[in-house]
């Protein structure tokens, strides 16, 4: 097993991360203050954490929380890249929380060697729109772009100055040959994350993350509390691996293992009809006979994940598929309509976001 | 000899440093143009340049022009600090160009690691008033400091891209223990030499340096036409050493060895008689048999450089230190009349300032 910010490669075994990584497991008292968030928590896809524990017990002594999340823009954005937002708007929406989303254009315009300035900041309105769809509180929520909040380079630059060139290459790969931008980026998501502080005074933010991305949140939590800052080290919440649908562990922007949020009806049936892994019997007599294996299965895991919140119609699919009584085919059917009823109402909110704009967005 | 821009060693042998850096000398072409312009231009002490020529042509044929030349703020300001600045309002009293000075409170910031982020912005308030008492033109001078026009960092961002750590690593001597502040004020260092053109469109920009900084407008000219600015590669103008009071060949921010502008008349008076290095005679018997010799004598050479505009005024003083009829006491007595004269009026303009400041600076 392999799990770097960059590579997954092998099975990924989740209770060696914990252990390695010193995060902590979600545990059931935990796991009862989540009742009602979205599937993506309350299912354990959030397996474990650092500080969450303590972010809901000061949440319950009305001190101030918050939720920080971010994204590096791209050409359009797929079901994947939903996750960490979903979970943030869930916590928004259960303990009435503020969230911040910084989109960092600067990162994706380093990094990619053949992307334009002026794309960089093209995708970045983009997948703007995408996020403000998700149903994010107004007055609550925070976006910004480092290329234009470029307030934001005063607070990487303080601390910039306590990351050196050798701490930044290795927590992030970095080459003689990459470019400056790339070098200082660290700096630039550090800041990020201690945005909440830097804007609303010291608190405790909690970053809903990939397990894979952890090693940046220690990074921040070395600075935090830096005399220069006396913030808060920030809490986080660690994902497992959302699998493509091809059933990889890490669902990638290809387009054929994705479904994007501007896929049409006709894309998504199609998607899933060839592409969705799965469980099943290789006979629809196999499947009857032995059953399917619906914890392999792509469409049942997008169901639990994301698109079927009752937990008794998700046991009788389950239960269903297992026992062979539901078809491959007709699991994939119901995936299809939910995920269509889902991304037809995003692509209703999101022409509505292109008049919001100006709600969420942070100025200079 | 060793001339980098953080070393200065033995001594300087300016026709090496043409030779070495690829660089023109100011030619009799360009010194008719000097004429009426500031003593340091005037008089040799800006010796070489890159493209000087080309500006001087491109303002004849009324193209646009401008200067551009920056600075690190320190807690006061010195007499050598003022050099590239008074070159800069000469040259814009003689050409009536627009003025660019960037303060980069973050290279201060970044390279200093005792200097706290409060005290790298009260030191830029600083120096700016003592800029502005020069007498810059308010509609056609632009301040601004990184951390407070933090636009900036869009601009540094997109030079970034293009250069290499390695590259960077070169030019500034950077080192893996050293912060990723510094390892990005490359990139932000030549956006300031390139911000005329980012602000104003396509131009020539001048900028007026000690030869020992030509690494940098080298660094800055390789990015300048690339495709995704097609800037004018910028024009330099290069200045000799500043001698400090003791004689040494760089000024530096030594108590002794160097005039402050917040200096008392007696504080002048002091140093300068204390301190200021004699190229007259051990006694004044020897003096007036053998006489003294202007060419080292730093009295002679601040009033060569700053102080007496006079041409016939400075050649009496030359010939008669030299004869030996005008004593080192006599000949520091002139400099310190001058001097005190020049602080005072400064003083009185900085106060000034103060109230100047909104006419001067950028605003994000």
């Amino acid at each position: 097993m392999k799990v770097t910010p960059w590579e997954v490669e092998g099975e990924v075994d989740y209770s060696k991360l914990v252990k390695d990584f010193g995060v902590s497991l979600i545990n059931d008292r935990i796991k009862k203050r989540l009742d009602g968030t979205h599937p993506l928590l309350r299912r354990g896809i959030y397996f474990s954490h650092r500080d969450f524990d303590k972010w809901l017990d000061n949440h319950d002594k009305k001190m101030k929380v918050s939720v920080i999340t971010g994204r590096g823009p791209s050409e359009r954005m797929h079901l994947g890249h939903l996750v960490p937002f979903l979970v943030a708007k869930s916590l928004q929406d259960s303990f009435n929380c503020n969230v911040y989303i910084p989109i960092s254009d600067d990162e994706k315009f380093y990094v990619k060697e053949n992307l334009t300035f002026d794309d960089a900041l093209e995708y970045s309105k983009d997948n703007i729109l995408d996020l403000i769809a998700l149903g994010f509180k107004p007055k609550r929520t925070f976006i910004f772009e480092d290329f234009v909040y470029t307030k934001m380079y005063k607070y990487a630059g303080m601390i910039a100055k306590r990351i050196t060139y050798s701490t930044a290459k290795a927590a992030f790969g970095l080459k003689n040959e990459s470019n400056i931008g790339w070098s200082f980026y660290p700096a630039m998501q550090a800041a990020h994350i201690l945005f909440p502080q830097f804007n609303e005074g010291r608190h405790l933010s909690v970053v809903p993350i990939g397990i894979d991305q952890d090693p940046f949140i220690r990074l921040t939590r070395d600075i935090a509390d830096h005399k220069d800052f006396n913030f808060e080290k920030p809490a986080a919440l660690h994902a497992k691996f959302i699998p493509s649908l091809h059933g990889n562990p890490k669902m990638s922007s290809s387009k054929e293992g994705s479904i994007f949020l501007s896929d049409s009806k006709r894309e998504v049936e199609d998607k899933i009809k060839k592409y969705a892994f799965s469980g099943g019997g290789s006979t629809i007599k196999e499947h009857k006979e032995k059953g399917g294996n619906p914890d392999i299965d792509v469409s049942y895991q997008y169901l639990r994940m994301f698109f079927e919140p009752n937990d008794n119609k998700l046991k009788k699919i389950y239960d269903d598929y297992k026992s062979g009584k539901l078809l491959t085919s007709e699991i994939k059917e119901i995936l299809i309509v939910k995920l269509n009823k889902f991304l037809e109402e995003h692509q209703d909110k999101r022409e509505e976001a292109k008049d919001k704009l100006r709600e969420f967005m942070l100025k200079n």
